[in-house]
């Protein structure tokens, strides 16, 4: 099999994180897999929603966006039409599920995190990108809370652990990781893995397109996802250490 | 380790499947995973939303709600606030990505099921039932639409597979299998699994709600899921033998 | 004349009354007219609605809803079309002012009843069975309040009077009681009517469908009515009395 | 007795009904009782509703709004807050119900009338003061069809009856005719009559605010109602008999 | 050039300003330019927007709508259609910008002027009729304020300076003043212009509609737009200074 | 007086346009004035609204939008609220009506181009800055169309005129030209110019933010804006020229 993309079934689509790339937020970071671009952006606020007051914890809570045009045709401007899709919706709860996976939220102190994620340009595993990317802006904006005081300047930023997501799926029946979209269209299965860079599990989501997966391809994918996430910890961490 | 509920680690809750609940759809069934009751109703209404249109299948969408009460606490009425939730929009997705994996579109004619999942006492795995139940009644409706001469009456019903789902997770480290409210609520790792009654996975949705899950820990999730399911499909096939 | 269900124009349909009918809310009652099935469950909050707020009272409230297939063709769910109807709006307004009249909101305290009423089965008259069945649930739940200790355990329910509901109308020119669908698609007029056990009238709502009604029908029919709600306040009571 | 309006129980409010009373509509009527001052306008479009395509009819549809501060206190405007509330739906689907009563829609052609009515000043009896107003203004609207031929030049108009409304109540425990905002506020009952011309009833709807009404306290309301409404079908007569 | 209603070029439509025009608002005037009549309320509540809390100044905010048949075609009811229109906007923001600029917001205490902008009949020049009939309802509403105590008795009203707009365009290829609607749909440029009595400009939004316009054109509707004002502020004072 | 820039009052910021900056769009830019930047994809479709149905005549309309973090503090994302704010709505109209202005619509056939203007990072001018840049963006779509033969491939681009825009506003009392975030904030008159390159005006829009402006502000700031454009015309042609 060749893959539509010319890749090896393990190989990932060339990744850049570019910090600070807008100059508002607390963190900024422009995530590229291939040509899916997403813009991560983590404002801080003080306060946290009303269910979590008194409880002495903060939160993080993440939004997912398209631009219209950021796909082959144009989708419908979610702001437009009134609601966002069931689509969105979904993707930003995995998003915002995954990363406070990787927080000790009581360790934040009375503060909200809110992750956005806008894609300015879709070519397949959007939401991997997006949550991969926004790992490394929620760190810089703990970073910037640590520097202005609003967590103790002494202590570790409260990071449980790093996660990130690929996707992986099953292409004319060989496991193959990071989906482009000509690939993710045409796959059977497709599955979305987010783990800890300590080897653990926080989502796997599947779903068979076509025909049912088995346990074996189920396994496959795993193990391909498990590769790929870390190279991604490892660009993370590059990312992370650059000079700023 | 005991669970909350006294099962042993690979037991059902008691499942009860009513056929012909209510009077007026096409297809009528009342699921009963323990304290969890779903009515899901199909609905079989002529023609298939334009992205269709000419393209010779027919097609088979979902809706899921939950009465207000349904709950230990009232929610919000959703047609009062005037929106669907993330949560249903994510769980009636579900059910209709796995409904339709089930069937063979294109010899449903020009028609569109709408099945209806409805929540009127929900005590955990809400979204499995659901699926479980909803199959049934599909069933139930495509043997209408043959008597009605709607099918081809001499065909074989379109059903690639029967379809059920269960939920599993990870309980005081341990995998059990159909959590109810109380276990899901303390469950470390929450996986909902819609298997084919050939044995293949059509959905894989595993999140963890505290400490990330293992590798060991999904292979014994998904193992006893699949056990749980070999019981639900027997149930289904119980329930449509039954004399109507 | 006869009546397409055979009835004698005084007679109701079966009427039943089934307590407890999901286990979390405070009340929770199906109620069946013949083949018209509604849950109506009352859930207990603290607190009144801002404009209370500091008059010592309590307050109820009801919502109405119709599962989609409750119907012979489908209806959109109101909460995916993002509105409750003009029809819904209409019918949980009477629901919530007719049985805010049964009782003596002073003594309710700071408590707010939300009565929800979701037919599950529609075949004619859901607003006067909603009604009928809820005021069952709102006993319940007060006794439940009392037993709590919300309510003073020594005093006496704060229910001024027990209210019912029932529809009349003038079919092929002779008024009769209770009408069922194909009865009411084919009725000159519909009225509705609620009393109180004292023989008061809370509500009178009639409509002529098609040619207008007499001063000498309307007699006729809340003289039938009367009759009818006699007998729904006697199994009101009755299913009050059995052991739960 | 003394009415806070300082009227007997048996006497209207000024009534005043002015024609043509903006320049576009096909028929446009300022309706007045007393202080409660009511803009209706009847708009004529060709065409009707999907749901009676082919059906060789004609529709009329009413909307119902008040001005923000047609009221004592400022309410909020409903084009802003994105819904029409219970109230304005419930009144605009009377006005409509009672004004098609009025009409043969068989010789309506293909055209659907519109009623705009439009609360400038608020005094209690808003939806009463419209239907007797909007009558008025439908009759001017279909002479206006049929001179633009859009009706047969040489039939009669498609109104088989007059419509007018009013309102009666339970004040003090007096029956009294037309209660003005101070009247309603204190009334134990408040009940809304349309009646046609030729003395049958249209729509009867009452509510007991406080105590419940007797048969006897109905039967004085019905018979204030019928007196005032032969003095409304009069100043209808009077209005339109008026050279434009 | 013959302008379609046969004015001169620099020539208002007849202008009446009605105060009083209905009974509940503190503040409340009918303004006609020719045939365009708009109702402008002003409703004063206590309090101001979450944003000015604590900031020691009062605020006035603006809406604006048409009844549905003010217009030569019915618009659809934005209240029914559930959001408010672009243009809606607008215009309302326009109204409550150049009010604001009216006044000393910082004299008005702990109040918020609601200023209801409804036009009953339309025909060119909406916006710009009821900023000026606005303007005059605001100066009512602020002696009724300082009547009942809300305002120190003694000191001036919180009015820096009058305001008032007008509507100028290019139609043939000339200058011309307040522009009917047949007028300004046949303009090639529109220009609406809102200043002080003192002669300040506080708003100049112009639009080419057809070819762009010059320099010279932009002077010229100045200079037009200038002498209507004076007339308008003449206007205004004398409505002012009419007995009530 | 020392612009918070340091520039002179008659200085643009640096300004940057990028063609082709995402990959699906048939036009595609990033305008940079300074810190605000605004991709402007422009798609096409075929067929008109339709209200120009039949009329012979393409049509191009816009939307803005702005990434909730592109500004200084979190704005709500409009998708998440359920509509776009008064000050959206503003803008996109703004754009859409000065975009056309440039297109000979009757050229453009049966074809709708949708403007999509969404702002990365704001730093004041963002609807100026959109104007601009769409319009280049405009004219790569055009290209295409040509090129793909929508357009008569050997006929002229439907462009009248090309047309830029750009803000001035009085800053300390004087004329500025091109006003940041901090100057806007601080301006006493802000004034959006948009101009053909033929020298017309297509838009004035001007604003009292404090004291009002005098018609000598007025013309000082329209030669800034005038002098402005000439360079931002420049700017356009040379990045069209560019090889792409």
């Amino acid at each position: 099999m060749t893959r539509p993309s010319g890749r090896s079934a393990d190989q990932l689509r060339e990744v850049k994180i570019t910090r600070n790339y807008t100059c508002h937020a607390e963190g900024s970071v422009l995530v590229e897999f291939g040509q899916t671009k997403v813009i991560c952006t983590v404002s801080v606020e003080e306060g946290v929603p009303r269910f979590l007051r008194g409880k002495n914890q903060g939160w993080l809570t993440a939004e997912y966006g398209m631009l219209p045009r950021a796909t082959g045709q144009r989708t419908r401007r979610e702001a437009s039409s009134g609601k966002q899709g069931g689509r969105t919706l979904e993707i930003q709860r995995l998003i915002g599920r995954s990363l406070r996976a990787a927080l000790d939220l009581c360790k934040l102190g009375d503060y909200t995190l809110t992750v956005d994620c806008d894609v300015i340009q879709a070519d397949g595993g959007t939401r991997t990108a997006a949550i991969t990317g926004a790992m490394v802006a929620v760190v810089d904006a703990l970073n910037v809370m640590r520097e202005r005081g609003w967590l103790d300047k002494k202590a570790e930023l409260p990071v449980q652990q790093m996660i990130a997501a690929v996707s992986v799926g099953v292409y004319q029946g060989e496991a193959v990781l990071d989906l482009d979209y000509p690939e993710d269209s045409g796959a059977e299965t497709d599955l979305n893995v987010v783990m800890t860079d300590a080897g653990g599990f926080i989502e796997v989501q599947g779903t068979a397109e076509g025909a049912p997966f088995t346990s074996e391809q189920l396994t496959s994918m795993l193990a391909l996802a498990e590769g790929g996430l870390k190279e991604l910890f490892a660009l993370q961490q590059a990312a992370l250490s650059a000079v700023n």
